[in-house]
């Protein structure tokens, strides 16, 4: 097989447009969702990245999303902005909300998007690097499938239920976290099932609720949290503000809304906007240089801080483009029509 | 050695009180701590309960603890209530500000209540328990001391860390979970050190920063967080959130700021709460059925709530009172004079 293809950041955020509309789905849907393509592949998270496309093209023309859907934004209160992306994709919907918040935030020290009727599309990093680059810091929470059992059960009921936050920086990228509250993601144990690979203990369960270390026996079984019982808190946790609290589907009502079409998860988002003068009682400055100086702490000792692997790859996407493998790319050029 | 003795919960709360009037901390500040001290031996978890009671009089004593402060609740923006503890204990402070905070949820969706130079005292449920019963989803989060290490690292830099999270239910108690981010307390490795056991791989890292099994070792070094990165992200939100966002000490500074002295933690706190109505769009009833439906999922394979246990002994001290182990009593009697 030849080697890579070599494309800019530019060339994989066209390449995913012209995928999606051919597809069928309006332009500034596809926009929104290649533009979080290109950033994941841009920063290396090719899981992320052009590999979801394929997927994206069954939803869109699964006549479930809404493929022209328009985000009607409301402003509800003066510390909640609500958008209904009309199932649509979430990406779009988030851009449409986040003047409003940040614009509620910067009034009100904190404030709350709930984004309902969405279809999830990939990593919540994006959400908050975007309040980041407002200046804010965010904490971004969705289910998805309930492919996760909590601590002590021994069958699916909670999603992977990422938690996203991010802190903005003076200089540089700011400090972002993104992790599933599934001890790995749903495509961590597609890859070793793939690769006829064991997984660790404290992956998953098989159908009878048993530990496994097959991986195709925990896709059928469920998955388990991280942190035992404090993950599987937290995954609740998620589950109860980014879906009964905003008024939709916990990730058993998304599954069961998907009838086992295996598309991407349609449910809510909720994303909680501080900003860091107001929360501070009127200068941010103090509270900036205390976080520095926790980073600095994390430098002094060696240890890295999330999401450095990221910017480091994205420095060389940016200088050097990104390497896409040649059947991944042909596969996706076939869908571009 | 004599049995328990067993003390009504009120009776627990008077002793409370009078050991710390005793000490001379003024009647609000010594109610208000006697109040968590009562609910932590009601609910069964004698470490947060009288047995704090010698490190409380210790803390009153030492000049550094305002024994009359009185909570000065500033009414910041629609989303945000700000109270100067005025360095006296949290638990006043959190009460005088409760209602403010529960207004503001109850009209903006979301609201903030920022604590700031109170002393901690023991665990977050009581302020997660208070704002259940106002209907309120709530989410509390506080720094300590750098007694932990970031993943990756040797030597403490993060708090124990909790997060604290509430969700009001219809008929019972809350639910309710509130877990350090430290793989345990750092009672939990005096007690192993107390006793001579040796503790699970994981808690701590000695001072060279290599893993020990040895609790003294791992008091004297760092404690490790849970769940590996996603621990160490969470405490380091904590750190962020209700510490360099509020204009509060980091765990860092607050053990910078005791000077060796070992009293309890001085820095802020930060609380969310959300009203579920308002967040759903005007109705909470589907979210709270939906809330309900999950929590049912959970009792169908067996597992547990957090809190459950807690529960559990709340309705036995009810009952039979507090089995108080007589040694902790006679010292704790001496103390009130």
């Amino acid at each position: 097989m030849d080697g890579p293809v070599i494309l800019s950041v530019d060339a994989v955020f066209a390449l995913a447009c012209r995928v999606l509309e051919t597809a069928g789905l309006a332009a500034p849907q596809a926009e929104a969702v290649a533009r979080v393509i290109a950033a994941a592949e841009r920063d290396g998270c090719s899981n992320h990245g052009l590999h979801r496309l394929p997927g994206c093209v069954e939803t869109v023309r699964s006549g479930r999303l809404a493929v022209a859907a328009v985000p009607d934004v409301r402003d509800e209160t003066p510390a909640l902005v609500r958008v209904d992306a009309g199932y649509g994709y979430a990406p779009l919907a988030f851009e449409r909300g986040l003047p409003l918040l940040a614009d509620k935030a910067r009034h009100g020290g904190v404030a709350a998007l709930v984004v309902t009727n969405c279809f999830h599309f990939s990593a919540l990093w994006p959400e908050v690097e975007a309040l980041a680059a407002e200046g804010l810091a965010g904490l971004a929470l969705t289910p998805s499938h309930a492919w996760v059992a909590p601590a002590g059960g021994n069958r699916g009921l909670l999603g992977t239920n990422p938690i996203a936050f991010g802190w903005p920086r003076p200089d540089g990228h700011p400090y972002v976290f993104d992790f599933a509250t599934s001890a790995v993601a749903r495509s961590d144990l597609a890859h070793y099932r793939n690769e006829g690979r064991a997984i660790p203990e404290g992956w998953g369960v098989d159908r009878n609720g048993a530990p496994t270390t097959d991986a195709q026996a925990a896709l059928d079984g469920a998955m388990l949290t991280f942190g035992g019982h404090k993950g599987s808190a937290l995954a609740t946790m998620v589950e109860l503000l980014a879906g009964a609290l905003i008024g939709e589907r916990t990730s058993v009502e998304s599954m069961a809304w998907d009838e086992g079409l295996k598309l991407a998860p349609c449910h809510g988002e909720l994303i909680l906007a501080f900003d860091p003068a107001v929360m501070a009682g009127g200068d941010a400055a103090p509270g900036v240089a205390r976080a520095e100086a926790l980073f600095a702490g994390f430098a002094a000792q060696g240890a890295r801080l999330p999401s450095q692997r990221r910017y480091a790859a994205r420095a060389r996407s940016l200088a050097d483009g990104v390497a896409v493998p040649r059947a991944l790319h042909d596969r996706i050029a076939a869908l571009a029509g």
